[in-house]
């Protein structure tokens, strides 16, 4: 199955204790594109200026991803410059450009109205509402947002939320979005607000998937050289989406399956600036990792 | 085989957003034997004061734990106030007083001299060499240590480090000691000081245990309530040791295990303040919860 992805697209200025990047290549759905084109394919909805350059357009073909979805408008590339200290968990934003991204609308091309995986990258909720009002029969809804949502537009986001099975966010967030410290009790609030599954993100300690019986933990993979972590969140939701559409298959096993090649996509991402590390990756590699998963938290059962 | 440790005995006195203790019995020592005790005997070398009542004796005797070691000194018993905010992650000291600590020096009795596994709970690394001294041929030695050491008393503690099998610290501590941000270059660091094996804590985001050729990935068990996270380090430490010197064995597999078992032990502690949990904890409790660390991050291989 193919999946259809909303997001943005932005050239990411970047500055690390480990050097910079200006005007590289970023953005949700281009990382969650990229990250899931080593699975399935993708159809991908987004807006660009008319600075946005065709080797770029060039990349993301070349990876499988249908750009039909891809609107050109008047104007310039969303951009965002950011910072990160040591602790390579925050990012500091340094200034936001929206741009195009401004005054968006997205409209689905008639061959993307059928998808059946569908994921709504962290931009405004009610923009995510008018997506899922262009697709017809979806069979899996999963959505990111951020701390900026859920502040100032709690309404369209909990519209959203009853639409979506599998939400994709921050650890920080899920307290934020339940309004409550301990993230047990917060995990369980949130599936209360209707996705089945969450997908709670933890940067370098891993990830979390709640559901209503059960609870996953994946660790990061700790990497020696962390370089840039922009996109580590998109690539995660690349892959675990990825695996799902290409398995067609959402038992609970696939599901922890989905997280762990999410986990080892993210783990790539970090190696390198914007999307330079999977530019050069190989699937060997990405099942070579995934062994090294399996190996980093493997025990005897009693 | 018994586990000889040392450390501290203490009255705490902690605020937590849940509720508080006045001078409940803890301390390094106190948590590391008490869960040591549910796989093995412990023989505990400590000092209090004249105050420290027969009822905590008796609980202590009852686990198992051999305090011919606990000497009684003229004053008052080690006293700690600690504070913790919704980030249980973090206790913010209020008040410390060393009290009969103060003037402390460890003296072995004769019948722990012969001790096979030995672990130096957080105190000063010179007391710590002080037992090194007295053991004649120890099996195994872990130790514990904390920033106030790194910084303080650094030489004596890489003398201890020459001496230790396993090191059990915290992450900050890891990255502090060997002065390096990165967390798998700074165990890398720490391996090159002496321990063969670095177990790095990382409260509520679980373990990773480094050794020359592997790393092992446990995570912290999510709980819904977690009342008063001190002693969790010690607690861990304790089933950790507890298992090892129980088997006997120092693979790697008994390590991961070993690992997950002072998890499981961990995992109980912050359920209640005090040492209350353990208290009330079976055997069968600590199977069950080892079974659910089992579930959690169980996934299929490829």
């Amino acid at each position: 199955m193919d999946i259809l992805v909303i997001g943005s697209v932005a050239f990411d200025s970047i500055e690390t204790p480990f050097g910079r990047g200006d005007d590289v290549l970023g953005g949700s759905a281009t990382y969650f594109s990229t990250s899931a084109s080593f699975f399935t394919g993708v159809q991908l909805v987004a807006v660009v200026g008319e600075d946005f350059p065709e080797e770029h357009r060039q990349f993301l073909t070349s990876r499988g991803v249908d750009l039909t979805g891809l609107q050109t408008c008047p104007g310039q590339t969303f951009r965002w410059k950011g910072r990160y200290g040591y602790d390579l968990n925050e990012a500091h934003t340094l200034e936001t450009h929206l741009n195009v991204f401004e005054t968006f609308h997205p409209q689905l091309p008639e061959s993307y109205r059928q998808a059946k995986y569908v994921f709504l990258a962290n931009i405004d909720p009610e923009l995510q509402l008018e997506v899922l009002q262009q697709v017809e029969r979806p069979q899996l809804i999963a959505c990111d947002t951020m701390n900026f949502w859920i502040d100032g537009k709690r309404d369209a986001l909990i519209r959203t939320l009853g639409h979506v099975d599998i939400l994709v966010i921050n650890e920080a967030e899920v307290r934020q979005l339940a309004d409550e410290p301990n993230l047990v009790k917060a995990s369980r609030a949130v599936l209360s607000m209707g996705p089945k599954t969450l997908v709670v993100k933890r940067g370098e300690y891993g990830v979390l998937v709640f559901t209503e019986h059960s609870i996953f933990s994946a660790p990061a993979y700790p990497l020696e050289e962390v370089f840039d972590p922009t996109g580590a969140g998109d690539t995660f939701a690349g892959g675990f989406m990825g695996y799902l559409a290409a398995t067609n298959n959402l038992s609970d096993e696939t599901i922890r399956k989905a997280t762990v090649f999410g986990s080892v996509m993210a783990s790539f991402t970090v190696e390198d600036f914007s999307l330079d590390r999977l530019r050069k990756l190989s699937w060997e590699d990405v099942e070579e990792r995934f062994r090294r998963f399996q190996a980093l938290t493997a025990f005897e059962g009693l």
